[in-house]
């Protein structure tokens, strides 16, 4: 195993340009679950040929996608699954947790602070914020609801650096706006609307589409064994 | 050009198995969208090393997976993007209209039935489903509530094929049970458990964590240029 500093070092080129591929940030998420579940069937090892296998891609191409963040395996062993889990979380950033704040106390705001699979991957909705006076001042699935107003203090006192924003499109500029303003570093759009944000700030656009994409492929080649069952 | 049954051919093995691993059909969606983007930014051709970059993948492993389902290139041009997005969505099975049932018109439910990117992409949400007398017989985002028990007539009727499931955990799986009854084929499980369903039914289930891993990524990795951004 490498040190973090050394871990970190491949991840940037001389001029300080992250190197990696979205896709293969992607692919992080993708191998993390995977490993999860291979540790939930009781399995202590893995390798390559079988995470390739389980992703769909070339065993090489795991070998190169886990290099740009360091050396993992093992000889003669491959991979060690709680390692690996250890090691993926590091490099994504949720080996400890994440406190996040929501944004707009609608329909979607409440499916998602109802949501538990944040919680089992590190992150928590330790607060939440609206403009609508109903609400505010009340706690929603036990997170006190805010006045948007007060995001300043509330992200400060509670060390919020993600936040999750699910108003309705039109609002959803001015929201980024100020969310920006406070120094929050990365958002996750749920409202399907592009947002523009200073270069410094992370957006992340959740595409629901897609999901249904893929279940209509499987339905259309479903002559077939099902291999594409989560 | 391949005809379609050249594509489809070869999409399964003399054993009738498919045999695109799930990742690769995780990737059409991706270069669907990326093809959709360029479009839309007034390109009318796009070649293997650029999709490759726009994914994080190799020119070699774009080729790839689109060789699993025809011969999509021009020598000399590369793709041509209008034909691309045509091609793909004519495999992932949206080159025409789905229509979809939502089951559960809860906080999450109502925020699918107001999410605007279904419709772009090729699907429709006709009919809701409920166990609330207070909600049936109503119209939410202008789609009939119904009782769940009338679900084989509707299904029938309005040659429904998929299914969002956004009940909570503990319905689950009884209703799925009933979807599968009334000849479902595929499902989209908000609900954050794991379900059963025969054989032959395809079942998605949304992680939404994955996209929060992604952001802290993108944050924790936030000196250098906005290449994540989407």
């Amino acid at each position: 195993m490498e040190t973090m500093s050394e871990q970190k070092s491949r991840l940037f080129n001389e001029r300080g340009e992250l190197v990696v591929p979205k896709a293969v940030v992607g692919r992080l998420s993708l191998y993390l679950r995977e490993v999860q579940h291979l540790i939930r069937d009781g399995n202590e090892t893995t390798n390559s040929t079988e995470l390739g296998y389980l992703l769909g891609v070339t065993d090489a191409q795991v070998r190169k996608d886990l290099a740009y963040f360091g050396q993992f395996g093992h000889p003669g062993i491959g991979y060690r699954c709680q390692e690996l889990v250890s090691a993926i979380k590091n490099i994504m950033g949720t080996n400890s947790t994440w406190n996040i704040a929501l944004i707009g106390i609608g329909n979607l705001g409440r499916a998602l602070l109802r949501y538990k699979g944040f919680h089992d991957q590190g992150f928590r909705i330790v607060a939440a914020f609206d403009v609508d006076d109903q609400v505010i001042g009340t706690q929603v699935e036990g997170v006190d609801v805010y006045d948007i107003h007060d995001l300043a203090r509330v992200v400060s006192d509670q060390s919020i650096r993600l936040v999750a924003i699910s108003v309705p499109s039109h609002a959803a500029q001015s929201v980024v706006d100020q969310v920006v303003e406070v120094g929050i570093e990365g958002i996750l759009n749920f409202a399907p609307v592009t947002i523009s944000v200073p270069s410094q700030v992370r957006v992340i656009g959740v595409d629901l589409a897609m999901e249904l994409e893929q279940l209509a492929f499987t339905v259309v080649n479903r002559d077939s064994k099902s291999e594409y069952k989560k």
